[in-house]
């Protein structure tokens, strides 16, 4: 069934209201008539099968009939901060990145990220952004759209790290030897509830000056298997690992 | 340090001999010279350091000065049979299959693939995807060269994965409930040398005909967490969890 995440303000009652390119997309593309049942997502999480009730000229209204339970997020919250990446890397990363369930992106600019986050186009991309994780989030049927925070220094991001349960970063010297920690000794710490920071660097990696803040701020650095990743493939071979020992290999 | 992946022909006695694409990377990209160090990888699998002696007009000689030890390959062989993808999608999964770790791509023809697999564009295609697999080895550091095959039906794809040790199917009705092993049970049966065949439905999943015939043929029937992936986003995920498993996890 096709899932719409609904803004707070259109639930009311009984009754779910959408709009703008949830209108279009009900009833330009998918071409539904008062009768058809979607799924229509609350921003908090709640999943509900409505009916459509009424079709107008700018919106549309559905019926609540049932509440789903149930839930296709991850036990864990997983933040990814990615270096600035090259081109449109940061559009795939964001749309697997949402499929593989993580909570909330956040670019930075690392010394060796090549592009240089341009604020007047800032606030264009974080809408594209925006707009890619809404469509993955209901194409993967999740219960909520991941957060998508405006590009941050080094600095701003380690103090918003420390929030956080578990913080790593894949270091390309970890994937030569092995002393630290692995990526699985680390998520065997991992309980249900807890806040993962996962600090992904820019094409180059990071510089050694910026692996050293992160170590200090208590990020554990962990190889990704012994090949080399591009910087795009780290955030979603991390994700597909946590998924991987905590809803697939954990849990039964 | 640069590799390159060096047909066998071109490696005699104490020389590597490069010629082609990556004379053209070696003079003209990187602009190496006689005294430049590389790597060479030897389509067997051995790495070693090799010492550029001449450039002349069409080749470059490289002299081996020490063999490499230590691999960067998965310890299982794993074959990603693929059903064929709308638009670039291959292009993605064979990049980034390659990155972690997959030894051969198989693409098939699906029941509910949009494209079909046109023969005369087969060899281009087929050239593209291994340019593709041979450039994402270099850059990942690998060992071996992915092997690509031609387009297969499922029948044939059925008779190809009757040599395999563990056989599964990533199955959205999976995704739904959880009936069967996990995929984590599975790969906690996965032995250094095993042969794994990851068999992926194209975008509209696999018909309910082929998931019968698939476990009649002994494949598993896996989800891939509880959200729905994108086809492509499939083997990522099911690479990522394999080396995961038994390169981070289980190996110390």
């Amino acid at each position: 069934m096709q899932r719409y995440f609904v803004p707070n303000e259109n639930w009311a009652g009984e009754h779910v209201i959408l709009t703008d390119d949830d209108f279009h997309h009900v009833v330009r593309v998918m071409r539904f008539k008062e009768g058809d049942k979607i799924i229509c997502n609350h921003p908090e999480g709640q999943a509900s099968i409505c009916e459509i009730t009424q079709v107008e000229n700018n919106r549309v209204i559905a019926m609540i009939l049932e509440n789903l339970e149930g839930s296709a997020e991850l036990p864990v919250n997983v933040t990814i901060a990615q270096g600035l990446p090259k081109g449109d890397k940061m559009d795939l990363i964001i749309q697997k990145g949402t499929e593989l369930g993580a909570s909330s992106f956040i670019p930075f600019q690392a010394d060796r990220s090549v592009v240089l986050w341009d604020s007047k186009k800032m606030e264009k991309k974080l809408v594209r952004y925006s707009k890619i994780a809404k469509e993955a989030s209901e194409q993967s049927h999740r219960n909520k759209i991941p957060s998508i925070h405006p590009a941050m220094q080094i600095s701003e991001l380690l103090e918003e790290s420390s929030q956080y349960e578990l913080k790593i970063f894949p270091y390309e010297e970890e994937a030569k030897g092995k002393q630290s920690p692995s990526l699985g000794d680390i998520l065997q710490k991992a309980e249900p509830g807890q806040k993962i920071f996962v600090c992904i660097g820019p094409e180059g990696g990071f510089s050694s000056e910026e692996a050293e803040k992160l170590i200090q701020q208590g990020f554990h650095p962990v190889r990704l298997g012994p090949r080399i990743l591009r910087t795009e493939t780290a955030a979603l071979y991390t994700l597909a690992s946590i998924s991987y020992h905590l809803e697939e290999l954990r849990c039964q």
